[in-house]
């Protein structure tokens, strides 16, 4: 969001015309549609953000989120949903259980991400995950794969302080890596001696060359590496010798068929999002620019939930 | 084998001492111990070159190809099969058909790394394919995709007169391609236009950066990239977008059970390798001198064998 | 649908009221809505007779044709398709290619439940398939094995006519079957010897206790059976024995994501469909009264088709 | 492993002469091999009882466990593993980590039977589990089934007082059946509504004709019944009904690669297998008898252990 926000593109989506941000909520419903049978006014919901055709090939074969005409929150020209009220879809609007608030909704959306990227990945729980990044992704993929049932999951990030956090929540190890391109060999050393064990998985939560080079010669012999992150668009690396052990790559676009799973993971208290949601405020115009300048910050804001 | 006979390397695999070369050949069996049942003394069969441990976990999860232990002929320090008589452990020695020759028996060899690259790639009867590169890996590739039930597979190559191999060899079109890499965006498009279809699987059978560059973006959406050739070690790709659109790149190193397949595919007449059969020689010291140069002249020669 | 004809009853399904028949169809288009961009006026088109949700859970994850709310034609309450003029979704027509013909078109129903039991029983080139029954569902499925790439079918049945036509289809084995239920021990090994290789796959396409009892036995450890016909609703079998082999029993229901593909292999001349249709009526009073009938004699006729 | 004792058989094995029971079991290691890596004399192993080919075509695609040539502890007429000393290849002896007991080693044994049945059936975070039979198979298929992330698992029986254990070992929920063949409708319902959910996998670790015609019944359309149980050889079963839902039917026989992963689950605390072993007894003629006549009563017994 913030690459939108602040360079008013992200990835090859540009924004040409004012439009509204926003694409993680939750919120109750007000009015229905004659036809609508899974929600009802006054049910609490969280709203999947994108609305896919149903009715190309891949729509039919399960992949909507690869739909070529979907229209997704705050993907320019299509506004988001940091609004009072927004029009979606029943089908994309999903009744929250009785013990989850709306801000647990609202996590759905990123949670989204990192049981998508479990689900590509295959995790299971003979899956040694590595996970690279300990920012706001590289935490829920770390949440998802333990509840995926991986025995071992260890962290990796330059900063400290995310790695705390990344222990407070379950990893299994953490290991602090330098920004340099030159530590890459003793690196992946490192990071195998935290799993003591073959690396079955690596799921790069950053995204740049370098994370890129380490998670192909970190993952072992018939292991994935899935990609996340999207922090560099081109990247030199070693691709040959990885896929000569079959080490395969695995892409991520936003998700696909989570939300249920993510509401059953929160309800049941698998996965607990609450600790993510760092600081909150009032939905007027004072309180959504300090908001903005408080995620901008980083320091210690993972999540930043508006409240109307 | 010519990088291992020009540059005494190949990949990570060095030459430190002399070595018998070859990796793909058939016989006749002279000598078999008491517990052989699948084969026996007068047999011809073709002789798969590796020899895993078959007690790894990789080994016993049926990934054996990737087994730490393997002992495959002609990798350093393992001798190769260019000799009169080889010792070899009965359950990687395959029974040839009658119908098969051992010259077909011996193609087995490089028709199975194309049979594990659509393996890996999940090639099937909705499968649209584009070859990069007509060689003799990328034509044997053409081969088993068609074998695999692809309805349409697109080959190319910078040489007109491969291609014109590839067209005889049941290419459903063929496109030549420059070796200038400011060409990429029209050779995808001129690749897509070629196939008049979704790009489903590319299987780079060149492994050079541009080619790995104009796979990832020919492919479709939640498409499938199968890297074969090695020809570049390290690449600088615009990884991240073919991530974004779930373009996973799939590795490929040798191949496991294939053989049995193999055999079957030639005996039945489901797939032809004998066009690919483009010189002869005798096995005595001239021949083989003159073998060598035959194939590093490259021109027409695909494959050249030698016949004891 | 003859079952539904004679008895008003299939299955479940019961026919209360008086319904049009007939769901194997295809035809021009006449008029589109303004959305619509697939097909336009004057496209022959072959219509999947299935109109799913799209919306639910099941719909969603590609598995439209098990969706609760599925309105299919035929299907009672719902109307058939043996009407001058139906009302369809676009996303339900398929254009049809130049050289396929609308009988063609309409054929791309039942080769879709061959093809649809290929996919669930996972058939490819190393897929040796059994098939029981030659009837016209027996018979696409026979098309749809070879499509699939499997090396070699072999098709049984109670009639040597009926594998006369199998024989002609390509079917590489034969065998003909007795009704007596004691037959099935010898009937296993004559079937097995028939293949004379292990058998990977058995396609029911008969579903009346013998014939399951028979797949169970004849499929090789770790093979499928997957089971189309419906002749039996309650069958006794030996299933703890198949079981401990991991012997697996897959259903089929109908078929998902097919068209594209059958017309894909109608076209391009992998599948011939032509032989199966073997009377054509006209569609005014008298014709379709003796089409039913002639339906209804079976003899010769596998598909008896209408034409405007 | 009682079958065969008191009746000599068990499926189609059949005990001819004197011979050694008993296939669950650890024990140290006292003599290796000059070759053997993997452990050393004074190793604590849990040993794999099943000693395959390791040769042949389903060996080494992984299928091991359905090798013909397959030698397992007490399968007439192969000895078992009641004895003081044995000797086993050192690939089928996995090493305890320093937190597992001999005793839990012993229950890799069981435990690997519901590790497989979760397998076959992909037990996953979004797989809600019905369980019939809370026998010690029962109980260890809901052990499993948690730790694959199963969110919610049912478990039924005829038994209060198995359920009871069930219960403890963190069964969500549990039903009380009855042994009436004509309480399976409502039966169906009751479990259904236990589950509060569809149910996406039932597995029947009872394998009578009732619980399987529950099985076939209580589980979602697109589901999974997985048969592990063996108590009737020959089933009268709805099976049409059930394929037309595609509900498939999954085999289970022993198991393969389960052992690191079960060492893993106990060592790490997410399984215990503890509350299991409620008797032990030493290995001396009198507790022998002592031990089979615990076992044979029933009654609150779930694993006895002999300890040396």
């Amino acid at each position: 969001m913030l690459a939108a926000v602040q360079h008013l593109q992200c990835g090859d989506f540009i924004v040409k015309e004012p439009m509204v941000i926003g694409h993680e909520c939750a919120g109750t419903i007000e009015e229905v549609g004659k036809a609508v049978k899974n929600v009802a006014v006054g049910d609490r919901v969280a709203l999947e953000p994108g609305i896919a055709c149903n009715k190309c090939k891949l729509c039919k074969q399960g992949f909507y989120n690869l739909c070529p005409d979907m229209e997704f929150f705050a993907t320019p020209p299509v506004h988001g949903s940091l609004a009072n009220h927004v029009i979606h879809p029943a089908d994309m609007c999903f009744k929250l259980p009785e013990n989850v608030s709306l801000e647990e909704g609202a996590m759905c959306e990123p949670l989204s991400v990192g049981v998508h990227a479990c689900q590509r990945a295959t995790v299971g729980p003979t899956t040694k995950v590595l996970i690279l990044g300990a920012g706001p992704i590289g935490l829920v993929t770390l949440l998802a794969a333990h509840a995926f049932g991986s025995p071992t999951v260890v962290i990796a990030d330059i900063s400290p302080e995310r790695l705390k956090v990344a222990k407070e929540l379950g990893a299994n190890a953490t290991v602090v890596l330098s920004t340099s391109d030159n530590e890459v060999e003793s690196e992946v050393l490192a990071l195998q001696k935290a799993m003591g064990a073959d690396i079955d998985v690596t799921i790069d939560c950053v995204g740049f060359t370098k994370s890129m080079k380490t998670a192909l010669k970190a993952t072992r012999a018939g292991g994935r590496v899935c990609l996340v992150g999207m922090g560099h668009n081109e990247m030199t690396l070693p691709l040959t010798p990885a896929a000569a052990r079959e080490v395969d790559i695995l892409g991520v676009f936003r998700y696909r068929n989570t939300y249920p799973l993510c509401l059953d993971l929160i309800s049941s208290g698998r996965v607990n999002v609450k600790p993510l949601i760092t600081h909150r405020f009032g939905f007027n115009q004072k309180d959504v620019v300090d908001a903005f300048e408080t995620s901008a910050k980083g320091g210690s804001s993972i999540k930043v939930m508006f409240n109307l």
